[in-house]
């Protein structure tokens, strides 16, 4: 059985404020917690109903058996998976870049949680191994970007800062800046082969924020087709936009 | 003021049965309501709260004026956006194939709304006008995708058809048929420049069923970049990887 406390402190965790006090998030559905088990972040609990126990292998990790009621009480989900874990948000601190070819990908204010978590996955797809995010990005370990990048969070770090710094150094130290806006150069015949690249994203409905564009060298864009009197879509969903520019700015990887 | 059966009227379009009973949809948000608006689209009923007028310029459609607690009562959303139109679903039996360059998008069992709304937007963006779809494909006319497709369902005629029939057909009329699967060509490094082509796009959880297999005549992949050693995302997101697969079969119009 649950006490009042657990599930108070679970429930919390559904909070960036909470999340960051106790370093801990939430893991949920059968393919995520079976990703959070393969990496190397720390599984804090682990909560399994019974119907789940008997429908899957259960975990070498202890488990929580909770009843189907405890369960709705501490899920993020309308209809819950049947399993829950808590786990320790890791320490980026010390982290180093290591993505490949020198490439980083850069969040300016991404709010909706199912576009970051799906660029996440993107990135993750694509090679890379960390993510430069504005401190207004939602919190990559809110529970719906967990769930929307179906495991890759466990392999992407974070390095949360102030981006206007954090470009300002970049550039003085070689890297070339592109961001992504609405009237840029096609991105399709733009010459992304740099020794060092960053690309800069901004939210679906603000794009890049203006003190920001002074940092970028290079306007990108993803051009639209449009067809003789007729109107268009005004913009792509970011996730998709920002997955279009990633596999741009790896083409020439991806071709090997 | 709204009469019940106005209101169970408009929430019985929440159901596909019964939007296709009445021939009609719901449509929320200024940003979607204006794009109906401006389409050819039947605007069949128009709803705003005061809130909404007072803040909005006021259509020339015919308005009722609605309560927030009318609204709340109709709304598919959590936090109604003030205005909600209902629309007629278009008649597409009389349709004809104008995508340029002769390229079809074919969707097999796409299951989530928000996944369908934004591959329609990106159909739209790159110039397709439209898209064949499986009698399992969620209803382009749930609330959910009309909300994500952010106006572009106006734009895209969709023809739901037995696709072993209708790819069958295709091909014997001389059109090469590309399915994306896990394990196909990298798409990067195919040639895709046919006078016809038709692009196959399963669902993220079980692909492309495979009684429809056998009428692919080349199955195509985004390829993965993998670090060593490490782990990486086991597939993409179902919208993201139909837009990348997109763009690429547009790249000849994209570059010019």
């Amino acid at each position: 059985m649950l006490s009042k406390n657990t599930i108070k402190y679970i429930n919390s965790l559904k909070i960036s404020k909470f999340r960051n006090e106790h370093c801990a998030f939430i893991v949920e559905g059968t393919k995520s917690v079976s990703e959070l088990l393969q990496s190397s972040t720390e599984v804090l609990a682990l909560y399994a109903t019974e119907t789940w126990i008997a429908q899957n292998p259960v975990p070498t990790t202890a488990l929580h058996v909770v009843t189907d009621s405890e369960m709705n009480r501490i899920s993020s989900l309308s209809s819950p998976p049947g399993i829950l874990a808590v786990a320790k948000i890791p320490d980026f601190q010390q982290q180093h870049y290591t993505s490949k070819g020198n490439f980083g990908l850069v969040l300016d204010g991404i709010n909706d949680p199912g576009n970051l978590g799906t660029i996440i996955r993107s990135a993750d797809w694509f090679g890379l191994r960390n993510i430069i995010i504005s401190k207004d990005t939602v919190d990559p370990y809110h529970p719906k970007v967990v769930q929307s990048t179906m495991g890759s969070i466990f392999r992407i770090q974070f390095l949360e800062t102030d981006l206007e710094e954090f470009l300002t150094n970049a550039r003085s130290a070689g890297t070339k800046v592109f961001g992504a806006v609405m009237e840029g150069s096609n991105v399709y015949t733009t010459n992304l082969t740099n020794v060092s690249a960053l690309l800069v994203i901004g939210s679906e409905s603000h794009g890049i924020r203006k003190p920001l564009l002074k940092c970028i060298d290079t306007m990108i864009t993803i051009p639209r087709i449009r067809l003789e009197g007729n109107q268009s879509a005004e913009s792509l969903n970011a996730a998709v936009a920002g997955s279009l520019l990633l596999a741009e700015f790896m083409r020439g990887q991806l071709i090997k």
